[in-house]
């Protein structure tokens, strides 16, 4: 495996098939040195757990005392600070809601790099703007630490059945490294290309993720409109050029699949706000790399519309509930 | 295969499956007896000579004398008008360019409805407003006879090659019938429903196609970018819930994948200008039925814009072009 | 006058400065001859009410008997059919919902041109496909009439006090015959060119409203997101390039200006589902000419899901409070 | 006019009517002490210029050389950098490209706030973030100065000219002594609130000056398509409530009227360039505060594309010939 990431300019590891050998000669995997974690939200404290369940003594902080509290009933070590994170650990995972959260735990006052150590290791699965994520490279690396960026895809229900995937941007050659402690939290481990580019290949899916539910429901609701049975509607779909993932894996009409949001009256999955986010990350950095990006400028809208008319905590595959007809008219 | 049918709402037939036994006790299916065929276009012409091919003696016509040499010299009887075609067979099929066009060809004063028989089935392959199938049903149904409405998705190769689909809308009892002939022109014949859900299954596919090509467009130039490699991204969002037909089968980005349109300048494949068309057909049944197509809608503008700007015969994958970068800038 | 519309290909003649001279020379003007109506729901009522306060007898019908007998109240006489209509009197206007309506009262079974009198002179005030409008003047022609389309701007309370504006295309030598009859129901008659182009004005005029609208609704929300103070915001874009009806006459921001739908709770007005059949109008003919109009088309979209989420029925600046964060969010 | 300021809570002044006696009253305006400018490219140089000719003392820089012998050569005293600027003089213009450009000739190593003076005067007249004016009032305050946002409309003629139009964010009784240096280089000053509101303004404007303009360009194309008359068809508009800053004033329609970029091929004007940079800050704001604007953001993208098309350095109205038929097609 070690020749194949060689030989192509992109190593590709979608499985946790870590090559022990390998894995054993670099910094620190040998033994079960503790991890670092910062940022114990609602996807950062049952990553944490997992880190726990594996069995890796964890250093943890977070703003609230609360999820503090909770985690280390569970056996992890809190401290003050970002900065008394780093002091305690050369392996450092963070977990936060925005940019500027991202800046702060790591720049600020009592940040991460007031006291990093050479050689640390620090692993952002955040997800914010890839500008973010390359200027934290830059200062990190001024202090002799690795900064990649590794956000994650699916939610709280993947991150405790440490099922998540990760997109990883950073030196190809702390790869291993960074997926020793990833494959503890997620099923599958990607390696995207260099710092920034985990962000990337995550917005690049989410902007087309939502195009595609977008598209499928105003195809679905307009289909129903004239005369089609839906489910015959996407039984189709899914044969032909018209197929996608929101048509075949995650329809977004009621009826048409089972174990999917939009038969439980669009609770859990996705939540609006969130794709609303993620769409207001890609707009930005569309703009900035002055990309023209039409339909995943107008999703962003539509997106933007629903948090504003009720949906924000819905699934986004209620999209096709925010087009249809409402009730009585 | 009758009980099947009758089984279940909708038959869903979609290889050439056809039981000889059944099909040989209806009518005129015993022997080869003659087929109508008005409208010897580009995709017409192949269809009929595939007819032709399975033995099928045709009555011919269009309005082009080229069009009727070409398909007398391999073999069919070429009359003068649309009503001479009724006069001669029982079963007629159709591939005419638009509404106006069928209008024209089934209740013009030399049209089909002049001298159709009782009995006859009329099968419409064009691409057409699906309020247009059913005005033509009711006039049919006037003068004893049946009409179904059967696009078809692939281009002039498919028509060639008999591996064109075909989406048939009409009486159910009446599908075998019409599977007969048209699985001689095509490789799947799916029963939609009622007259008119054929043209509503195909534009709906064909809007959901230009909203996922035209997001995976924008998505592709956005992660080149923003410096990811093109093939790596595909590969990613085809593991994951970006995933579409435009993504994974029909790449529009060159370099990705071979034997696709991308991969030869555009040439080929489904041009902008019928996309444009459809998606105006599908935008005439939205704004009639009343139905919100945001995307379906902007993605229309944006094939009607393409095709002011110089890429009205690329294929509809040029999207990607049209949005890049020119060269020089 | 006359010279005038000589000299200037178009004829422009906002106010009613009939010249008396010129007007009592053409056909039924020196006395008032009975005038025929047919379509008498909100706005053809009171139509029909101005012209029998100007003197001229009324020649009526409608399929709802009580608007008949409401006009019969007031003086008219009423007959049983549009051909009732046109054996009656030599001039017609007509008033009707949609397309199919006018060619229905029109060339149907009991339609205007089954008894229409030569040189009779048809003016159709109804907002329709243009492409329709010419298909009835052709088939006037053919019965030796004339038919005119003249659609209105402004509302039930604007064809109350005649003070609707008529976009008229037409013969221009017949427009004086028109501006005759429509300058007793509306304080502006406009000559827009050959027949369908009176509609054309209109629907281009309704569709850059739309556009405008939309706009000053989505600035002056994010205005104030960013905390200017919408009065001012209001003030400053009206002498700046940003200005436009919407903003300086009809402005969408309750507490901006007085005696408008905003400041009214979005009563009255120009309701949002005329808006979206006006720009479902624009957009087929948009289509049918292969014209991109792409802000044309998604503003149609909004005011489609507007109609679809409890707005159907509010004047079309109720856009900002569609857009706006819910109360209590 | 200062009980007028101190009665309204905005002070609006449209033109330049300075009251002598109490511009007379504050800091430096007694006579005309030095004034410092940071930024000589198209608008800065002759802004800068029309400081000297109003007799005031300029203390100037730039990073380009020949911009600042230019500025020498008229009569300016240049420095090396804008620290030395603030050394010099005790109010400063800035006029820079962009939000990065802003903060380091504000917060950089050689930048302004190092050498700051108590009491000094900040004007910036760049166009950038509001949420970045704020960020550069806050650390000008700490050093006891004052900073205040006045970007401009008008191009470079207008600057020449000192016809500009300047909307002023900042304390409001600071306005007095911005106003009069703004008024040597402007026609216009207007306050519009605390600081950054200025520059909300100023996107706000252009914001929904973009979307007129598109929807002007389409509106316009579509007349025409129809058989409309252009000048027929924009006098109408004109008059109704479609009228627009883009319909009447700055018509994108080449033959309707004179002296508008249209009129000359496109040149000159506003280029989409810096259209679709404004538009892109407009969308950052709507994305940072979570506002909807569907069609500023549809706008944003239209001129995205245009700038990869050609029409990079044609004035922003060119959209109508994006949008139209090529030539010969």
């Amino acid at each position: 495996m070690a020749a194949l990431a060689r030989a192509s300019r992109y190593v590709f590891r979608w499985n946790k098939q870590v090559d022990p050998t390998f894995a054993l000669s670099t910094r620190s995997m040998a033994s079960k040195t503790p991890v670092g974690f910062v940022g114990l939200g609602n996807m950062g404290s049952p990553m944490a757990t997992n880190l726990l369940k594996n069995g890796y003594p964890v250093i943890a902080t977070d703003v609230f005392p609360g999820s503090c509290k909770e985690i280390q009933d569970l056996g992890a070590h809190v401290v003050d600070s970002p900065a008394d994170v780093a002091d305690k650990s050369d392996r450092i995972i963070t977990m936060l809601p925005s940019s500027p959260d991202v800046i702060d735990v790591f720049t600020g006052p009592s940040g991460i790099l007031k006291k990093v150590k050479k050689g640390t290791l620090l692993i952002d699965s955040s997800t914010i703007d890839p500008a973010v994520s390359k200027e934290m490279s830059v200062a990190a690396e001024k202090m002799g630490a690795v900064f990649m960026d590794a956000p994650v895809s699916g939610g709280v229900g993947a991150a405790s059945l440490a099922k998540l995937t990760f997109m990883v941007g950073g030196p190809e050659e702390e790869f291993n490294a960074a997926q020793e402690l990833l494959s503890c939290m997620g099923a599958n481990v990607v390696y995207c290309g260099q710092v920034g580019t985990g962000q990337a290949v995550k917005l690049c899916n989410n902007m087309l993720l939502a195009i595609g539910m977008i598209g499928t429901a105003e195809t679905m609701n307009l289909g129903i409109r004239l005369g089609l049975d839906p489910k015959l509607l996407a039984k189709i779909l899914n044969m032909s050029s018209g197929r996608c993932w929101s048509s075949d894996t995650y329809n977004p009409v009621p009826g048409v699949m089972e174990g999917v949001p939009s038969a439980n009256n669009y609770q859990g999955g996705f939540v609006t706000t969130l794709m609303a986010k993620d769409l207001g990350l890609a707009q930005n950095t569309a703009t900035s790399t002055k990309t023209p990006i039409p339909l995943g400028s107008l999703a962003h809208q539509i997106y933007r519309v629903m948090g504003s008319r009720g949906y924000a905590n819905k699934d986004f595959s209620s999209v096709f509930q925010f087009l249809r007809e409402e009730e009585g008219q």
